[in-house]
């Protein structure tokens, strides 16, 4: 998508043609950086620090750490260590597993010298088919809100709210949640975005209200207390969320608070769809009970970072001196509150009949019980 | 209650007898800064500006306020005057209201060379009586906790959660949400208190956390999204709250977010409590659908104070630049979703005949009905 009238992907391959460049997202929205990764142990720290987020990008920056480590041993070793090595970086997005598992696939077969050409291949496969799923999420979604438009007294927006940065910037392009807004919009639907403040780490006021606003749709930030309200004022139409890890009967491990926001939705009868990729789908766990939460550091609570009057970009201490803090980085909404699963091959219910609809070539797998997964 | 061992009210009669001494709420956490409030004009700005904020400290403050004024003018126009200017400062505490009423009753009959007078007794009484019924709140309270403790293995705490500040920064002394958990504390029962952060003006991460730590009660700050996501771990036992308006029929207006609590609560299966003096209850509204909700300026959402490393406090922009932000400072929790009031004469039913039952004296009266409220 465009920032400031020029084309940008969040991840892309360097002019030498091995190193990849990404956009340092622990600067937005205060600086536009890119950052160069040239190792296997850079790629790892982007995806621990933040500096690429989202599951989708987590997933092909993996995919691309993993060609980095190949160039320097592209042994079995060396590929299995990598892998291992990017694996445990954020334990919750299960697209960061599913696509060093692709990378594994493509390269393990290939006789040495030809393994590191196979991962480079298969990297950028992964890009292109991350923003593919992206605009066919962006297709089927758009006509949901169309629908809510048809119902909007002229002249009136369709009030989306989401949650977090389920973004282009969550992704290669497009983004998951935001790629029906993009469709919609761009085909001239008229509507409006709140974007929730997402604490900590701010994605939405950060990186969403960011996004929105490069692209010149029409959005407010509130705090991530506001939705609620505003759904019983009547201001709120439908929500889209994206998610780091659906489970076989549609529950949704996604940055914290959105279950809140799937709670409100529901008692106040509005639509609440999750809008994901069939590489966020892990049918390998059959409720979300199991998934594994992440916690993160306390100083993501209790230090924000801000431009001051003169443009410095600053952190500050914004809590009581001295008490403790608790960084859980997601939670997981239950199937019963999502409305439907937004995903590449169309909308189906949150349920492992409306999941296995679309996808068929997964019917007779059996996810493994509540319980069962080891992580 | 005690800052660094030294016991604090947040608003006093200074030295002289007549100017009103309150602690600087904006400073706070990173700063302990009183303020002189001398004239009318200083004790309406310090409401507006949230120097004193807490549905009861708004009250005694503006009680104070009609004795500044009354000092320069003791007409009937000079207290009509004090009381409207006074009244408008913020929407949507009724104790503001309840307190001004009071002050007008306590003065109007009074011969104009006795109004100051009677105005400072009336004041001074509301303050004592403040905290007496605060100190009832925290003995009705405490008898839940003790409860909840009896049921929990050796040496567990009770995890409560709270959201906002309704603790003795909110009120003269001790605290109405925190009057019970000072008192279970007090009285050896093991708690912890998930502090939600509670943007903006962070008033949990900020006031609660600080007024906690002070008085040596565990507890962690939590982002105001993570609520939901310990309820679903079983890690909250229950929530106590304050509220700045109740309706006749146990509709609570608090601070934005609330209801969201609410709603993970009941989905839990937990006990929600909103504790409050019976200055905060509004029985000439029949519901919280017409409790005026204040809206703030968005600079509370885009702006945040916090100490650098070298302790200044900064103001920073954390959120994408050009970026609009709305602020709606409350929402209403619906009776149906708490699980009652805590009250200074015990603990009743959200309900209007659970309220009733309290006081008695209010039988026979009829709320308004929604749509009825005229502000």
């Amino acid at each position: 998508m465009n920032i400031n009238g020029k084309p940008y992907r969040t991840i892309w391959l360097a002019q030498d043609g091995v190193s990849v460049e990404i956009i340092d997202q622990t600067r937005l929205p205060h600086a536009l950086v890119t950052v160069t990764l040239r190792t296997l142990e850079e790629a790892a720290a982007a995806i621990k620090t933040m500096q690429v987020r989202g599951a989708p990008l987590i997933g092909v920056t993996a995919a691309y750490g993993v060609c980095l480590a190949l160039r320097r041993d592209a042994s079995d070793d060396g590929l299995d260590r990598a892998i291992a090595h990017l694996a445990k970086q954020r334990p919750t997005a299960v697209n960061l597993r599913w696509a060093l598992e692709e990378m594994r696939a493509a390269v393990r077969n290939q006789p040495r010298q030809a393994r590191v050409a196979a991962a480079y291949a298969r990297a950028a496969e992964m890009a292109e088919a991350d923003i593919d799923a992206n605009r066919r999420i962006g297709g089927h979604g758009a006509k949901l809100i169309a629908a809510h438009a048809q119902r909007k007294k002229p002249g009136e927006p369709v009030n989306i709210l989401t949650h977090c940065n389920a973004g282009w910037l969550a992704c290669v392009d497009v983004g998951t949640a935001t790629a029906p807004i993009y469709a919609a919009h761009d085909a001239g639907t008229k509507l409006h975005v709140w974007v929730d403040e997402t604490r900590p780490r701010n994605q939405g006021a950060a990186l969403t209200a960011y996004e929105l606003g490069a692209h010149g749709v029409p959005h407010t930030i509130i705090v991530d207390n506001a939705g609620g309200h505003l759904m019983q004022q009547g201001l709120v139409d439908m929500c889209i969320v994206g998610a780091d890890r659906v489970t076989a009967n549609g529950d949704a491990a996604n940055k914290i608070g959105t279950y809140l926001k799937a709670l409100a939705a529901k008692d106040n009868g509005l639509p609440f769809y999750v809008a994901i990729p069939h590489s966020t789908i892990d049918w390998t766990l059959g409720d979300g009970r199991t998934i594994p939460i992440e916690e993160r550091g306390a100083e993501e609570v209790l230090v924000m970072s801000g431009r001051t009057k003169d443009g410095e970009v600053v952190a500050v201490e914004i809590a009581a001196p001295g008490s403790p803090a608790r960084n859980d980085a997601f939670d997981v909404t239950p199937a019963r509150l999502l409305t439907g699963l937004i995903t590449e091959r169309g909308v189906c219910a949150a349920s492992p009949e409306g999941l296995r609809a679309l996808y068929p070539e997964r019917r007779g797998r059996t996810p493994r019980a509540a319980g069962g997964e080891k992580e």
